[in-house]
């Protein structure tokens, strides 16, 4: 039994966090800090979690957290940077869910999230937390950066066509779908019910912070330089992402579902499906699956990939988890089997 | 470890045993029946259930149901009565999410289903499945009638006031909202997203054929006849029932937060929230739990009770899975401790 | 054509005012007031008016207001108390969509408000601009006090039972259901698509500020004191209020459908639907429509009087509209015409 | 004054036609046949017409039809070319709202439509009813082949691209997203609420009948073949297209942004939004227009354009309106004047 503590637990990523080590049977949540509910019981806020959380939000306090074997970051971006050295110091394993430590080039960092890096140094240690490409690294890391959802539906749907060489690298287009929780538990006009019920728009379409992050992550696995084009939306439902990726062949020969089908033959969490289904995301809310099928439209050149997971599940909390099981040397998909909620 | 057989396993009830009965240690599901979708497979219909169902929908069949040491009708009203008597003579017990076994009057059933009953011998023997107010007779039934979910939500919220004889029972109304999952996996007009979204309406103000069930158990509450005012309503969501309900106290003194805490202190599945709480139906989406708090609107004699259930779990699936731990022994919340889904 | 002002248009009711005065031949609206958008273009806040209406946001100035006809309050509570005065001064009409001078006793409004009341004085000039109630008051009035969604379908609903006598006022009840848009254009974290999609609940159980406004209404209808238990719901679409009434008969001999059809016979915006409907809260969807039905379940002593409205149209500034219409001498349905959307 | 008839009157582009018709000052819809509910009052089906239309279906009849003198074919594909003749013969001009005469090719109109078509001479007679391309030709038109809702979307977004040639025509993507009521008023399992709220799916990935109308569109436009890959998306919400086009441009120096707004600086219902901004679904939402904005994410070769429409006006009954409108020489914006509702 180890000892796991939540930084930031009044997010949707930290109750989410809360629900699925909640029927973990080698996890005992010992802290959950939240600086603006602090004494107040968890359950209080979350009275989903009655009778099965026994916790009060505390102050986070680097001492008692220190006393966890591994600490979540469950925090806007910009806050684990400030904590990370110095839990690692006391040899407590960190698992950032903010973007903190996804991308490997400070400046980078800097001018998309628009702060200076609190602690460039430790980027290099961070390991980035994609069990599908990282699964070894992961095992050995002391320091997690998460995946962002957006970023775990589109690398994992592209990987295969770039990982063979299969793909243009310099075309790629990711047209991407989310439900609102992605944006977080925050008091915003533009989140209410009223404003993003019953409608549907992009947004971000001249730049997203995810950009750089799957740019990253498809560079590494192309070798090269890539060129991506990512428009994200915002879809009205609460939970839910959908990637649909366009590359252009630049082979014929290639059995494109048999690729795929044998990339992700051993990965407990991602499920190519028959030839000539669409994914839907109800499929996979509440689950830590990602589900996905290809399709190539009157046999052309374009191929369509579409990819859904629960950007709270396989694209935050689930993924972390799945990060620390593989950590601690836990079965990897331990606590994680929950079915999705259909309907 | 037992056998289980579910017979009409592509409605929502169900998939949604399917659901929670892939967790649960003690159950192997070993035959899954429907007419329309036999020789599919069960994950090809709800590939939600991809790698963890790995059965082929059959045609309903008694001598192979009869291998098994429990069944589920997951069927349309009209369906168990025909084939319950034969499993039961086999040594099987049945536990039927229908209609069928409900109501005690035969005569009383085929007024409000419009059909003769099949075996009104049965109905005697049928047990109840509300384990708030029968568990001993379940842990000893050979059938259970589960509960509808309107009934589960409303005779839950009233019993501690009627048990107690606080409340006036000539003159209770219950108002009560469901989500559309309700209607079942049909092909409705009515029940289509362009007719049910952003509405909210009424139905059945006339009579709902859950009238005479609910009324039933109160009376048997209160030891005398009850008058019930019960108007449905639909609301534009997939899960939930919310239900308020309004009586009218014959007494001044009495501390009914207390009540209802002391009424169901053990109980595992409900829970009565502190005084001055408003259940909401996402803290139990997906849960097989109750929730309910109690109000006095400016301290006069009409008390408000709000009840809240996954019409899917507590209503349907999850309370027959509970009453299906009951009669064999397991651990009465054996594969229900699934929390809800939030957000 | 007259001059109309808008004071807070950035609000839902101020929006709504906008895009239906935008098809009203007899207005221009000259003044559109807003202290946070001031200096913006109004189109460039609500895309949906542009090429329709060519304002910009100016901070609320009584000289500028002073020149115009009517002025319409479209802002939180405390506002227009501050400033109808000196309007109405300047011989300008006020109508306030607010809940300033809704309560004919000041100390109530207190009460219920939590603030002193500005000017009671005005309270008495006020009038309740409920045409089917003051349609003749109305015509006359110099101040408007609109009023609330609830209160509006809420009394027309009881309205003929109790002005007939025919109900036992000392036990009503009215559990009534809002979609989120009845909480205003606010940034709360309770309002979030999160929180409130997919979700039903109770709020204000104990009481709420629209339960005085009731009271009120109905005990002048009565001629005596009422007694009104008032549950408000939380429902998961934007626009729409359905309320769900329940009365006691004190005598068995009427017709209430008659009574209805002829209390509303001649009303523009009251309309009975046929014996045994339910109205559904999308019929009325941006219109100024109020539709209701009215059952007497098994016929018993209970009535049961559905009543559906658009809370931001009869509910909010189509009612407003309507007043205006009666004020200045236009027909009363004048720009009020739009059937509802559907689906 | 003209008279109108409208031949499927029952469906979702029927009861829209009535909506606007009813508005609509130079029209009086003496006809509305429907074979399923022939003898029924239509207000009786659509509650939301109350006071408005007063109207009964009746069953379609040719003789009965030839007394208008505009009869729209709200019908399923199949339906309009077996009537259109006779009509066409009596002097009746003919709005088909079906897809039987958008494809010039009635080889590839049975390729993709699976049947045969009845009157293949009657196709060069159609014009294509987008009037932002063919408006002089629907002046004179007898026979007007209304655009699907996915093709008006896509062309107008792509539009002014094609036709300056500074895009690659070999190499369109159109990521379109429709609401539910796109599938029309169908009893149909997949499109029930409970499976198709708070989820989000592509969907005919491999090939949807709208391409061939949208790439006959664009090839026209363009003079010479084009490529494109289409792919439809169900997202949960009821009215509302938000088309995502992804093109390369083959030259560096123009001012996309200029070349939109100069495109349809005239025409009443295609709005080019600010530099920057993204179009929402809700604010077209009920109205006629189309609002769009152009972005060149990272200052790339790739031209991103999102393009909003409500699919059942502008993308079906507004648009057939539009025509008439054109065709009988009344103001081109007649009736359709009414603005999105927000929220």
């Amino acid at each position: 039994m180890i000892r796991a503590g939540i930084v930031g637990g009044t997010g949707y990523t930290g109750v989410e966090l809360l629900r699925i080590l909640a029927a973990h049977p080698d996890v005992d949540v010992t802290v959950v800090t939240s600086r603006t509910d602090a004494g107040l019981r968890v359950d209080a806020l979350y009275p989903s979690l009655r009778k099965r959380i026994d916790a009060v939000f505390s102050l986070p306090d680097v001492e008692i957290l220190a006393q966890c074997d591994v600490v979540f970051f469950a925090t806007p971006n910009g806050t684990a940077m400030l904590m990370a050295e110095e839990l690692l110091e006391h040899g407590v394993k960190v698992i950032d869910l903010s973007a903190d430590f996804r991308l490997q080039d400070a400046e980078e960092w800097r001018c998309w999230y628009g702060i200076e890096h609190a602690c460039p140094d430790l980027i290099k240690k961070a390991v980035y937390g994609l069990p599908e490409v990282n699964r070894e690294a992961i095992k050995q890391a002391e320091l997690i950066a998460c995946p962002g959802c957006y970023p775990t539906a589109v690398q994992l749907g592209f990987l295969p066509l770039i990982e063979s060489g299969l793909v243009d690298t310099q075309h790629l287009i990711a047209d991407v779908k989310s439900g609102v929780s992605g944006a977080g538990r925050k008091a915003e006009l533009a989140m209410l019910m009223s404003e993003t019920g019953e409608s549907f728009k992009a947004y971000s379409a001249g730049g997203h912070r995810h950009l750089p992050e799957i740019v990253q992550g498809l560079a590494r696995a192309a070798g090269c330089c890539v060129n991506l084009t990512f428009v994200p939306h915002l879809t009205p439902m609460i939970r839910g992402i959908h990637a649909t990726l366009y590359g252009r062949l630049t082979s014929d020969a290639a059995d494109i579902q048999a690729l795929y089908q044998q990339r992700y033959n051993n990965e407990p969490f991602v499920d190519v499906l028959p030839q000539g289904s669409h994914p839907d995301t109800r499929n996979v809310r509440g689950s830590n699956n990602c589900q996905m099928s290809i399709h190539q439209p009157q046999g052309g050149q374009t191929v369509v990939v579409l990819s859904v997971i629960d950007n709270l599940v396989k694209g935050a909390s689930g993924q972390a988890i799945q990060a620390m099981n593989l950590m601690f040397g836990f079965e990897e998909s331990q606590g994680l089997n929950a079915l999705a909620l259909y309907p």
